[in-house]
């Protein structure tokens, strides 16, 4: 099944502890996308200037990412300028410049309107609706947010939520959002506000997913990220992580609470590709043989025995 | 097999948005004899004062701890006095009295020398190297240390790394031993040092384990912290950690690598007790059946399945 999202493309320009780059290619919809074309059709729905280079257009199209709804518009495509020091776990924002971003509205082709999944980037609440309303009748709808939308639109978002089956997000946020410093507590306010899944991402630290069940108890599932010994650029990891996992569900049609906790490694996977070069790098030279194994390496990570009759075996009684 | 530890034993006061408790039982060896008792038996070598008291002795022999090694000296036991905010994640020492600690040279009783597990809690490397000398021929040896011995012995506790297998450490002394920000690099720069198994504390994150592997290589395993709903006091958690670490090693008498992954998940548990109440309340009340129950839910917590044959079920090529 093909996947429909919506975000932003950009143009970012990233100063790691490792090197600095100018005006590369970026944005929400962009990492989302190539993330999730691994695994099945994307459509994409965003908007770009008329700066937007041909070469970027090409990088899209090699990946199969349907782009009839990526619209050109007058003005300069959206900028954003970060850097990130040694720990590299939160950018510093220098400078954002919404450009052609500031007045869109996003259009569905009419062929999008038949999308089972969808993903919302992170775009105004307001926005997110309104490509929700487009669509016929979404099977799994996941949405992605940020402190800006919190803080300033919290009653729109609230309303999003409603209409939404999957949260993802980071740990900051999640508490943000649900006012509540324990975490567990936090996912089980945001869960009685709709979603029935909430994915927080935590960086170095890997993700937890909380899925309400029907006895109104949760269930969690935890997956550290994978080691890595040079994260090069953190751009774009949290959307490659989203790529993964509702690229694997619309690629596999699953949506079931085993290849939700497979999507989550999936994703996991993407995000530890993704941040071993600039922008794009990885990703566009990456192979389905690599991520297999690097699934694979998941296994391996974090498996451990079942332990029976311990007790009997143990010399303290 | 039994387990022989050295450390402190402490009265703690201690403030956390949950309460304030004064002169509550404490330290390192305590913490770590408790949650080890569950599996095996322990025998402590410590120094108190002569204010230690009655009741506390009691709670360490009714875990069968043996206690020939606890020297009473003249003077006050050691205090630590620390306050938590609400992430909970770093103790803010307010005071620290050596008090009898401060002339503590451990001496180990005669029957002791023939320990095979033997823990080295966070004391002076030199007082680590000095137990170490008198065990005959120990089988697995761990040790702890924090920030004040990296900074101010750091020769010495080189020395020391050199005569251990197992370093068991948070990830911020990690970072600052090896004088690294990537935690594989640290990871690889320590491992080079003595330890073939580096155990990294993430405290809400969970833990990773870093073993050196004949071909030079590293295998990592990662597991999760249990998501709790409420942490009430995570003074000990570290200690408790190593306690259900070494201690499930010492009372299986194995030291292969899957019992190591089952190690890190045990000492998980007793971690994840330890916090929901002050001090050693609710390691004292526990059941072996609640240690197993909570060893099961860290199963369902990070299993997931295999894919076979993913490439060709996928809508793409």
């Amino acid at each position: 099944m093909s996947i429909l999202v919506v975000g932003s493309v950009a143009y970012d320009s990233v100063e790691t502890p490792f090197g600095k780059k100018d005006n590369i290619l970026g944005g929400s919809a962009t990492y989302f996308s190539v993330a999730a074309s691994f695994f099945t059709p994307v459509s994409l729905v965003a908007c770009v200037g008329n700066d937007f280079r041909q070469e970027d257009r090409y990088l899209l199209e090699s990946r199969s990412i349907d782009l009839q709804g990526l619209t050109y518009m007058q003005g300069e495509t959206f900028r954003w300028r970060g850097r990130y020091g040694y720990d590299l776990n939160d950018a510093e924002t220098l400078d954002t410049q919404l450009n052609v971003f500031a007045s869109f509205e996003p259009k569905l082709p009419a062929p999008y309107t038949n999308a089972e999944f969808v993903f919302l980037g992170n775009i105004d609440p307001r926005l997110q609706r309104q490509v929700l309303t487009q669509v016929k009748r979404p099977r799994l709808v996941a949405c992605d947010t940020m402190n800006f939308w919190i803080e300033g639109q919290f009653e729109s978002l609230l309303e999003t939520l409603r209409h939404v089956d999957i949260l993802i997000i980071n740990d900051a946020e999640t508490r943000q959002l649900a006012g509540e410093a324990n975490l567990v507590k936090a996912a089980k306010k945001i869960l009685g506000w709709g979603p029935r899944i909430l994915v927080v991402k935590r960086g170095e630290y890997g993700v937890l997913k909380f899925s309400r069940v029907d006895n109104g108890a949760l269930t969690v599932f935890g997956a550290p990220a994978y080691p890595l010994e040079s994260v090069f650029d953190p751009t774009g990891a949290g959307d490659s992580f989203a790529g993964g996992f509702m690229g694997y569900l619309a690629g596999t049609g699953r949506v079931d609470p085993e290849a939700m906790r497979q999507a989550i490694v999936f994703g996991s996977v993407m995000a530890s590709f993704n941040v071993e070069r600039f922008s794009l790098e990885r990703l566009k030279e990456l192979t389905f043989k690599e991520i297999e194994l690097r699934y694979n390496e998941f296994r391996e990570l974090t498996r451990f025995e079942d332990v029976k009759e311990l007790r009997e075996s143990l010399p303290v009684s």
